[in-house]
């Protein structure tokens, strides 16, 4: 690269003296746009597309609504010539869409191009020729005269072939006139020549337009400068009501979407461009973009993308180019949130526009779409939320909290949990140095909590089952008697407490040697009348205050919440003793216990992904103490 | 999708009265560039990068020519705090280079930040808040007032630590306020915290700046409307004179370059983004395409890609992420065309621009880059001009010309013989239906026109060597005789008449019973003393006039202008006789012929990829005939 640059490149030349009046304005309807896939897109593949393969995207491009399809250059071969012939004679296109072919101002490809589209229910013959000062001097060696004598020249024998065909097969003709390079050229030659194929063309009116399409072949200028070109344009071009601006934006610079969209403002009527942007070296201007940017603003595009992820497999298949991860609205990662702070937002996002939606629904206010990250909702488009929020090092604890909200589990882990959880994570994250898959997510959060897959807790000790039942009359007390395995051997234990946890942790106290305090706790009420305790408990000795004593998260699910709450307790003194010695029995006792006990223990929910199912509403001969 | 999204989606709010000035600007100078690559894209990929991967990349950021360099979020991980005091203890940092650190505005979080960048030449504390009404509400539930007094307090914090560490170690430290979803922001209220921390800092000046980074952290809409949010701030906000004005766009709407570059009119001073646009979702503005858009306007960015695919493998190693093939500047099909049209004007264009600037050089004029769909010189960013010209079915014959002239063959085809193998390229491209590379273009070159790849012409026919003498005394007429292969059988031919070309077709008529005559010939100058000769043969019969029967073109090279010709007829009769019988021998002579004659035929030009070396200046028993 120069370090000077203006040696070498000259700066974009200024649009004559105009009323600029796009910057003011907006889009609040939508053009009519043309599908340029077939010709524009596939002249510029590595491997070009054969005919059937044009078919296949012809009738996608029917089924998002273009209402006008460019099919061929059909003058350039023969393939190409069949291939219009194919859709004319087999009544492949639909009545109100219109096919377009392109061809250069020569008498001989103006002729065949007008023979291959004879016989459609409406074609547009788009004929174009480069008019700026390089193309003139270097390729054409044409004065502005010659240029302009070319062009006219080629409208009348348009006209006259066109003629001809209408009277023979009533085809409906549009001349779409194509300034090549529109945005090097002189702006003043450009209104000369459009006002020229007016008059060559002779009976434009509002209700049979003629078409200049404005192209921007090299995208060499910012998108500024091709809305000034476009305005200037508009207004000095003749029988303005008698023609459609028509914008035909590259990417050559990044900025095709922008260069359309004010291109609009400046006051283009119509949008040529290719699905996801193919076409020569970067590209035309992407339609789904520009469409879905207008969709987001709450304007319809009259294109429709509810299953954008099946158009992305058509384009991807049929020219063999992919969609990039990072492409807007259609890129793999596009609704995706990896950093924590856009996880929390997006999660709170998504449980306020919740209830703000019922309040709407009740009040009958619109349901406007609010949420943090996600312009627009992807339910629209086809996807699920499912990727919304995905799992790496960079993560925070609240987006590894949602993905437990949203697995089979749908557990709502309490804030501090959380917290705890989120070290985990990351040190899991930081150690493997990927994303965390929701699969690996379930499966570091049963290890972590000891949840075995099935009736098992994986931990050191497992409550096998266990009675509750009041110790008192008045209700205030409770005894715990359990069967617990500890490394394998089961220990009758048995505790009595103000509550079903604090008894647990007095049989834990007296049996195993174990002693704890309860920090924090919490109760969900999943679906299906089941329920999930999270239970923090701390060392809890004569050296350590319980709020400076390092924590143990557990949790526990059953149909029963006392059974949910003990089970929590084990998790977290599983989570606890690690590796260390215990202590031998201090007491030993064997029992049977019901097998409806049993049962409220091996629950099938810690199944992955198989749904919680209810359990049978099985009388328990052990008392229930929902009260405490 | 909803057929009338107005009831989903709400339109962006107007900005409050202003002056609107941008669309008239022009950009003129490089603003401030901050890569964000280490963080903001860092946190959005799916397998975030070690540190070690980090300081790789940060190298390349460094040698690319930033001055200012994002280098982690500190206070989420130890990792990335580690990684900002590696950076700042091991000198990695150079002196003109300030690194940045993003922190939310929490206490602790800043302090943390703040000790990580203590001990580096400079240092920039990237202070952020989201301060949208959406965030405020569903995210904070912080009024306004709220919102500003956690920034003012923030801000005061930064203040005190920074000065406390400048004083102990002499770090320079500069605020930089970052409104993230300042786009989604009342303007009003952009200002009011723009101005209170202004206060809240104290002492911004001209030399001292502080930097204002107005994100666009979800592009929500057109890009004018970021340029006038952008310049509404720029007027309306104290000391204007003390702040830099930075813009952050993301590309959610693909119009994050065109945000930028209107910012950039809007007052702008500084731009952060990442190489080619990683980070959440879409990512953040490309900073390569913007650099180059500013070189492509004769503007020196101040940033150098000079080895622009160097810089594409860093990033893609670094990310995990590729590159895609029509991305701006970068994508592997960018200085590619497919298209016969553009082909050829492209090459008009490289042969022309070589006339011009031979013509600069000598009056000492400015050697300007204009070359039709080339929009910057790909050597400028490391590129050659291997594969600006692509083969498909959808080429022209320049394609196919150009191609040869580049290759190791270095042939100029002309005009009308450009045009036949153009329709053997285009049948071989249809009968393939993919891309013709260098590599089969040469050898499809090769069998049409009967040239081996080493001494032998593998045709039907082969002159296996010749004597070339004038047979008056005038010179006027000359004398062929001649060894020539037929089938593998030797046949000794003579023949005589104007020119050697014509004497080989007289010998070829008496002997071989193959009538022909020439309607076009040309030769081309090589390098290193040699020849190519092109011939266009047609056949002579009582029935068909030269003009009007079909013709066969063919070519030879040699060291001997005449040895070229000759064996140029040969190749063209070789395609014309195909599998045809041919009459047996009326004549045979069997003779010894020089060694210098054999060297003359027995060149190594026909190797692939051999580059021709210069004969060596033999002397050749046989007359040369070079005036015919």
């Amino acid at each position: 690269m120069l370090s000077d640059p203006s040696q070498k490149y000259l700066p974009y030349p200024d649009v004559p003296p105009f009323t600029r009046t796009w910057p003011a304005k907006r889009v609040t309807k939508a053009p009519i746009w043309l599908s340029t896939c077939l010709r524009d897109g596939n002249q510029a593949l590595v491997n070009p597309m054969s005919n059937a393969v044009k078919l296949d995207f012809f009738r996608t491009l029917v089924a998002c609504g273009f209402k006008e399809i460019e099919v061929a250059y059909p003058a350039a071969s023969d393939a190409e010539f069949n291939f219009c012939r194919t859709l004319v004679e087999t009544g492949e296109i639909p009545d109100d869409v219109a096919i377009q072919v392109i061809t250069p101002c020569r008498a001989e490809l103006i002729e065949r191009s007008v023979a291959a589209v004879t016989g459609a229910k409406h074609a547009i013959i788009h004929l174009y020729n480069a008019v700026s000062p390089l193309f003139r001097d270097v390729v054409f060696r044409n004065s502005p005269d010659e240029t302009a004598d070319l062009v006219v020249r080629s409208v009348k024998l348009v006209k006259k072939l066109t003629a001809a065909a209408r009277a023979s097969t009533g085809t409906k003709f549009t001349l779409n006139y194509c300034m090549e390079t529109f945005s090097q050229t002189e702006p003043e030659f450009a209104v000369r020549l459009a006002n020229e194929v007016l008059e060559a063309w002779g009976d434009a009116t509002p209700e049979s337009k003629v078409i200049f399409n404005l192209a921007a072949t090299v995208e060499c200028a910012p998108p500024n400068h091709y809305a000034d070109m476009v305005e200037y344009f508009c207004q000095n071009v003749n029988q303005r009501d008698s023609v459609l601006v028509s914008l035909h934006a590259h990417n050559d610079r990044g900025t095709g979407v922008a260069a359309t969209e004010l291109g609009l403002l400046a006051g283009g009527d119509r949008v040529e461009g290719c699905l996801l942007g193919n076409g020569e070296r970067t590209g035309n201007v992407d339609l789904v973009t520009l469409a879905l940017n207008m969709y987001s603003q709450g304007v319809s595009p009259r294109l429709d993308f509810s299953n954008l992820s099946e158009v992305v497999k058509v384009v991807e298949s049929c020219t063999g180019l992919s969609v990039p991860d990072r492409y807007p609205y259609a890129g793999q990662l596009v609704f995706s949130a990896f950093a924590g702070t856009h996880q929390d937002a997006i999660r709170k996002g998504l449980e306020k526009q919740e209830k703000r939606h019922a309040r709407a629904a009740e009040t009958g206010e619109k349901k406007y779409w609010a949420v943090p990250y996600i312009p627009v909702d992807p339910q629209d488009l086809g996807y699920s939320y499912d990727n919304l929020i995905r799992i790496s090092s960079q993560s925070g604890k609240a987006g590894a909290a949602h993905l437990l909200s949203q697995s089979s589990l749908a557990l709502e882990l309490p804030r501090s949990m959380q917290t705890a959880f989120y070290g985990v994570v990351q040190a899991a994250c930081d150690a493997s140095g990927k994303e965390l898959t929701m699969e690996s997510l379930l499966s570091l959060f049963r290890s972590t909590y000891h949840l075995g897959r099935g009736v098992e807790f994986n931990g050191r000790l497992r409550l096998d089952s266990f009675e509750c039942f009041p110790s008192n009359a008045r209700y205030t007390r409770c005894r715990v008697g359990a069967d617990l395995l500890v490394d394998g051997h089961v220990r009758r234990i048995d505790g009595e407490a103000d509550t079903p946890i604090a008894a647990l942790l007095d049989a834990l106290d007296r049996h195993v040697n174990l002693r704890f305090g309860v920090r924090e706790q919490h109760v969900q009420e999943l679906r299906s009348h089941r329920f999930a305790a999270f239970v923090e408990l701390a060392e809890h000795s004569p050296q350590a205050t319980l709020a400076k004593s390092r924590g143990w998260w557990g949790v526990g699910m059953s149909a029963d919440v006392t059974a949910a709450k003990l089970r929590a307790v084990i998790s977290a003194v599983n989570g606890s003793v690690g590796s260390k010695a215990l202590p031998p029995p201090k007491l030993v006792f064997r029992a049977r216990f019901e097998a409806a006990v049993d049962a409220r223990l091996d629950t099938p929910d810690m199944h992955a992904g198989a749904p919680p199912e209810p359990l049978p509403q099985t009388h328990v001969s052990t008392p229930v103490v929902s009260q405490f």
